[in-house]
């Protein structure tokens, strides 16, 4: 192990530490929260120690740069360091550190090199790819990219009222700098999904995203007595919800196995209150296949089923959002950019399809991106069980390294 | 009208502006809010101006008393003024302040009478009936008929962490008053069903309440990534708890139409976040049913199916507590004392069963008890669209007033 290995560790091991929920190796870093804070300010000190500048734009994002060329455009490469709520130490943040370290390597080799660098490097933590404290995920490089409206994003509040603004505003971690020019992008990530680790694979070659189909279903019904209104008069929008849940799991049965994927990971109930039939719920609920006529016949089975719920239970089913994406290909340049790296490094590698989405997913529809991904345990994620060895990490990094060489030697991508 | 009807139906205009919800008829009254503070200080307002002494309990309870016959137990009557949020202005509130109107008029009669009373007077507002800020229900009678701990109820949290005991000191509503004596308590509370406006019954006579059968389960699972976890790898705390909703209702249909009632009315979530599965979650679930085996069968059969439930979804249900009761026979001298006067006043009358709990059924257990009912609108409860007619409270409103000379005119109860 070379002592950026062995760096690179102990840096984890620290990084690790910050928002560590007790009893458990998984971290609470929500957005924006002080663990987040304390992390960013870590970053920075760790980027400013290797000669990094360091800048903050207006939605949080932070950036490190090291100007090799002057006036020449940026490799972007990073992920996020914010958690899920008691989530795992690896989603983003590996990203996020590798990036880092490639970075560190690659800045004397590019000095010394014979032929010239003709790109810039620059690193980057984006704001809230997780969405848990604020909706929606993927906020700092939504903006960045120019999918989400700046003013919208600042605005937004978690379920106590506090506006994405303030929370920034209190860490102090909001910036002005607005000024990268990005050549391209590159993103390394932990798998969630066990298909990897199954197949024997070390390196991930990113070539696609599935497609998806998100609702936000906002059932009305009607406040009334739960133990003595007459069960005919009820109209009961947590059942209704309830229905709703079980009725997405159903739906991925009339499918072949592994085909459709469903999920409602939260709900919104009013009043909730022990004796009280609900009178408002919201649910939701998330469709995500790599097959698009798959996914197009389950949203529109769905859609039909929450309808016949909303009948049979006398409320009213309205779709409050909705937020969908096609099956997406990665850059193809990019994806055999990487191929070539992995077998050069000789190392075991495939293509794989992201199901999750990420950072990446916003900035490959804006500049030639490559995104790797190395092994998770049981494909465990969002969950303080996440786990992917060092050694799986530290190839990841060498990958990430040589990946970001080549993009920064060259004006190919 | 006299003018103790249009003194009582000012007061009630008054009182029902308290907490009013905007834009409707209802209010939002929860236990030691600000609006409980504030009906609270207009309440001992009014009894102080009649002459009566106002105490407080150490659970917050409020008393009026008026003492006629020094050193003679009370007849107690009143209800409670706390609401579940955004709930009816008459839930508990029309109890109350016709408890207190029944024993103005009494003041005078009962002092000029040929016969003198044998008994004093005196008003309560129960604290915390409605049990949705703060569990357990039926909180003040609980713990002044001695079923409940003083010192767990006023360690009871809401979800923001507030304890009753530090919610009732900012109102400055706890005393230290505990001495008593009461020979026999009397309610009146609207009906929260729809068989008296059906039947065109003026006063319910109450003989019993059904039985209930309550669960808090608590479903662990485990948090995974809710869009890339294979859904055979999921363990669905979320899903679960849906099920059981789902299942709860669906088992209604297995007996006779009207013979079981059931109910999910608040469900928490772990993390309830957009793209995790969720860990944990727990549900509220309530079943009621005037026979008995009814209730058993249904309870034996809800248990098996979340037994099913969590073998399917791989996650751990557990019963994490319990509360029942059984079908429970109101005092029968009670019920026949309220007939007697009914009949006497010319009202038309029926025994009628509650479904829902009131402070009555505490009190039941350790004093002679009345319990009376006014018609509710189309059975509307919880809700503000709960509706009774003037003419039906101010029906009520005599009709408690002789149950009260009676009770405090002889020793019999």
């Amino acid at each position: 192990m070379n002592s950026n290995d062995t760096d690179f560790l102990a840096d984890w091991e620290q990084l690790s530490q910050i928002g560590r929920v007790e009893g458990t190796l998984g971290v609470d870093r929500e957005a924006a929260s002080a663990a987040d804070g304390e992390q960013r300010r870590w970053f920075a000190e760790l980027l400013r120690s290797r000669g990094f500048t360091v800048h903050r734009d207006e939605i949080g994002n932070l950036f490190g740069l090291l100007e090799l060329v002057p006036g020449a455009p940026y490799v972007l490469t990073g992920s996020h360091l914010d958690s899920q709520p008691t989530a795992g130490r690896f989603d983003g943040a590996y990203g996020v550190l590798a990036s880092a370290y490639a970075c560190f390597r690659l800045a004397d080799r590019l000095r010394n090199e014979a032929a010239p660098p003709v790109r810039n490097l620059a690193v980057v933590n984006w704001f809230n790819e997780e969405g848990s404290r604020f909706k929606p995920s993927l906020m700092g490089s939504g903006v960045f990219t120019g999918k989400l409206s700046l003013a919208e994003a600042l605005e937004t509040r978690d379920k106590k009222g506090t506006s994405v603004r303030a929370a920034l505003d209190a860490l102090e971690e909001r910036g002005n700098f607005a000024a990268l020019n990005v050549a391209s992008y590159a993103e390394i990530h932990v798998q969630q999904g066990r298909s990897m680790e199954e197949g024997g694979i070390a390196i991930g070659l990113v070539d696609a995203t599935w497609g998806a189909r998100k609702y936000e279903l906002r059932v009305r019904g009607e406040q009334s007595h739960s133990g003595s209104t007459l069960m005919t008069d009820r109209r009961d929008a947590l059942l209704a919800a309830a229905r709703l849940i079980v009725a997405a799991r159903e739906l991925v049965d009339e499918f072949p196995p592994g085909a459709l994927h469903s999920a409602c990971g939260e709900i919104q109930v009013y009043p909730n209150s022990p004796v009280v039939v609900a009178s408002e719920a919201s649910v939701l609920i998330d469709f995500r296949s790599e097959n698009t006529e798959f996914l197009q016949e389950a949203a529109r089975r769905f859609l039909t089923i929450a309808a016949e719920i909303a009948e049979q239970d006398r409320v009213e089913v309205e779709i409050a959002a909705e937020h969908s994406w096609e099956r997406n290909p990665y850059t193809p340049q990019g994806v055999e950019l990487a191929r070539a790296v992995a077998q050069e490094l000789g190392v075991t590698h495939d293509t794989v399809m992201t199901v999750a989405g990420h950072d990446s997913t916003n900035m490959k529809d804006v500049v030639p991106t490559v995104m790797l991904f190395v092994p998770s345990v049981e494909g465990r994620s969002h969950s303080v069980r996440e786990l992917t060895s060092d050694a799986d990490m530290l190839a990841g990094v060498r990958m990430l390294t040589e990946v970001v060489h080549r993009l920064a030697s060259s004006q190919d991508l």
